[in-house]
């Protein structure tokens, strides 16, 4: 078996964009992945081919990224029994409020761990496949706790720039 | 090719119930129709096979209930070119919001044609496939049309019921 | 009777931009199509007279594209017992959830075939209405099934040229 | 022309139980009112017939009370120059939003006066047709004036009581 | 008393270009017209002044207009027994939604008779108003059939431009 | 100047049962209270006279309990300079959604406090109405605390108990 | 115990803009504040430690902003028994729905006394504020009785050149 | 460090008959569950306390029930870098709508793996945190794999009966 990875399906290349912020976010924590263009609905057969496949060469959670009556990550946790994220996407009249309840209503027994609409949603799903990976990954676990830690401190740093900005200080 | 029929498939048989009102008018039309529980999660590949069999044997429009993120709809119009109508059921805490957004907000190439939630959906997904075969069976249509003026003199005749129920008349 | 056809009707001719996309992909597949500007409100007898002429003389669909209050739809389905697909359109400041439940949300007796708001439901009706017509068509049914596999491929190649530009091939 | 009147248009006898508080307020201003089961999909012709002939018997102002996709107050507004009260319904699975946005957002020279769905609706659109009528007739403005003095009373009384019942007079 | 006149009241100065499309379709009639920047919450002595004034004066019956959480129509209706048409505004984040159902879900004895969100009931508002005054005015009744033939026509004149516009004619 | 008092206002007595959680929240805090039924369209006079009397006598905070178009707290934070509490009622079939828009979405000048819809948010009113007497009111403040400290005990208490009904202690 | 102040946390500095109404309305009555980048899931314990000190030094009131699934005013809320005024941001694709029923609808015990969505609501949590010190500052509540005088001065002013403008007056 | 386990954590223990589902489907796969009465806002030291504890003794995944303003799966996730599955509660009048919003719209960088609203949702956390641990446990995920083609059966099995029971065999 390969090297554990994580494995980014989106249903158009529309959404390649929004999803350089969870690409840069795995690259950041040094994880390995895989990105396909692959839809639920036109490319069915090439969908199920990857995701039986990734399973077997060591993909640790799947990420799908899918807009509208999005049932890209439903019909990607059909298939396997790893982790499955979902990302809603904006796009669309409905602001992705339709994609949130086509992904997240999962009926029993085929679950889909989604992250919220949008930009939030593709960094986060960075950040969940990351924290599964770090369950059996204790250096994973002590990156992500370590970014926290300097996040804070960009944050507090932040803080007291504002102070000055203000000239509250 | 056997006779022209009807498909109807449901995700979880707690949907009978409310599909009976769809039974209902397509016998009172005479359509033959097949019945069948299968999931666009659970059972993939027992409702790709189905839909790809029915199609063959003569099947000419699918009707779909599903609830929640309902996928079902959508997945079969991904097997077959034949028009694939979607029943969004209203279980569940959003009452077949979640259903409605599932089912009709389909990207292009891959339509549902989406009837209304709940009960009023599960009748007319049962008129709008009778209508789809009546376009190359003039007997079809002319029940349908029958069926009409027989409503509108229901309406009508209850219509004059009420005056006098009201004392109006 | 003349050769079947698709009748798209629209509330006002601020619809005509976005139903380009039917026109296009009702060309590709060679369905000949007619055009109104009709409204369900404003020219009700104009409405009436076209769709019962256009049933007469071989229409085999009817589209209907409206916003806001999305009457026109339902009202032709009211006249004609031929399918009748509705989109509805995205103007206005909901966003199309306004013409989406005024479209779908139909009573029993009554079915108007709904897509998505917008741009994909305005070319998903017209791949419905190709379906539709393609129940007694195996010419066209074949078209539907060609241009799939054809979608199939471009989104295929697609994917392939994306490993490229990402450097992750 | 005959003594002026309200004319009542509802989809289904099933909204009958709402409308008793619209025929209770009329009659409390000794308002005269027709009511009729008509449908503007299933029943059009008899709707417009209708419509037509009570504006020209001297009715003041039409109510039409519907659910789901509500299109009733529209048609019939289509038809008349009198003014039309759309009161939406509250049956179905969405409660009424369906019919608020079908009813309500009807787009330019074809207005609605919608008011709230349901109960609290059906017993503004007979004060709201009664406002209509009292324009010119001041003895119907006195009443309205009167019922609101009433109405104020009552509402101090209940107050007086409930400072005793709460034990904080 | 003077001659009839509707007036028109709005919170904000900022709502005088959404609503030109009402002094336009009120001149389009002939129907004199005030209007007043007064707020329900800001200003009410001065609403309450100017509302009690205008019934006295003649006042047939009031638009107002107001967005967030729009009370200026409610609390007209609470002062005034005349028609008051509540135009909800689409400013703010919510794109009036908001001020949709804080101007139509009045609750019962005070009843506002609310037409579209944004634009299109700006429009709505003036025809409703024209209709409320031509209950008792058959000149300005037959001005609103007019106005209606001559829209149709119209519209039947941008048909048949865009048959040759499409190429269809 | 009278001791200090909270002042509870509703639309009516219909939401006396729901207020039930403000009154004993309030009594546990030995905060007093005056409760008025109070309409902002059916008694203005009388809502403005008890709120303008009611400030100058030592009334805090106001909580303002309405439905539907809810503007009570707004038409009483319109006439007060003391802050307003507004708690957006959950009957009528919206649920209680339209209660909340009405209350919260204030333009800028005319605060309200809003708090959750029913019954949560009538038990809230209470305790933030106390937050503010407390501010300057050094023993409610730390009767606030105590009640904190004893409701974290409680939730802990129930925490273990939880643990050996479920058999896992 | 220093000099009465106001206590203004926002999870990101990306809110910053936004606040400057706050700023500028606090500023207006002469009243001092703080503010802090401090974000309830980001740095947890810096917001907990600001908070407790910020009670102990003399603050009366905090204002919390916060977008998406905004916890931030929750949080302050849970810490301290000083009243906590939400700002619901407009950022993300759903423009502040979910910042809104995530600070309004908190469970009873933990108040958050919640204004508007983005710029009005940011502009009435400074009002809010004010009307809180007020309570026991006398010579603020005057203040805020002139502001309400001079802004409706300010509108009728405005009024009286609208009828200019629109050659009404 | 102990056998790894997953953490449940509801805000009140009202939410124990709903959460049935979980335990039922953890005990299906051996799963090792403790739960915990913990309240973001109540007993936020607790909360904190045990989940820093429950991480250091081997917990993998944390599940987290909560309604309304649901923040405590945020809340959990701010303090851990274990995987953090919110299950929105359908209780009070949004029906879980506010719960779904302010659990999955979390901002980047503290992600929270949502699921269904209620009832799907509480069974759905249980697989999700089952697949989280199956990533490194093969046995557990044969266990997953198989519970799949049980159900599958059964699923086909029922259909199959089904057939017999509408007498379409």
């Amino acid at each position: 078996m390969s090297k554990p990875f994580v494995a980014i399906l989106m249903g158009s290349d529309s959404d390649l964009p929004a999803l350089q912020a969870t690409f840069k976010a795995l690259k950041s924590f040094d994880i390995t992945y895989e990105v396909r263009i692959h839809s639920a609905h036109r490319t069915p057969e090439a969908t199920h081919d990857y995701v039986t496949g990734a399973e077997a060469r060591g993909c640790q959670a799947f990420i799908c990224a899918a807009g509208l009556a999005a049932h890209l990550a439903g019909a990607v946790s059909a298939i396997t029994v790893r982790p499955v994220i979902g990302v809603p996407m904006d796009g669309g009249p409905l602001k992705g409020q339709d994609a949130l309840l086509s992904t997240v209503m999962m009926p029993g027994g085929i679950p889909v761990a989604t992250v919220a609409i949008g930009s939030a949603g593709a960094k986060n799903a960075a950040y969940l496949a990351a924290q599964i990976m770090a369950v059996s990954d204790s250096d994973l676990a002590q990156k992500l706790r370590d970014e926290r830690e300097a996040n804070k401190k960009k944050i507090l740093a932040r803080n007291d720039e504002v102070q000055k900005e203000l000239g509250l200080a």
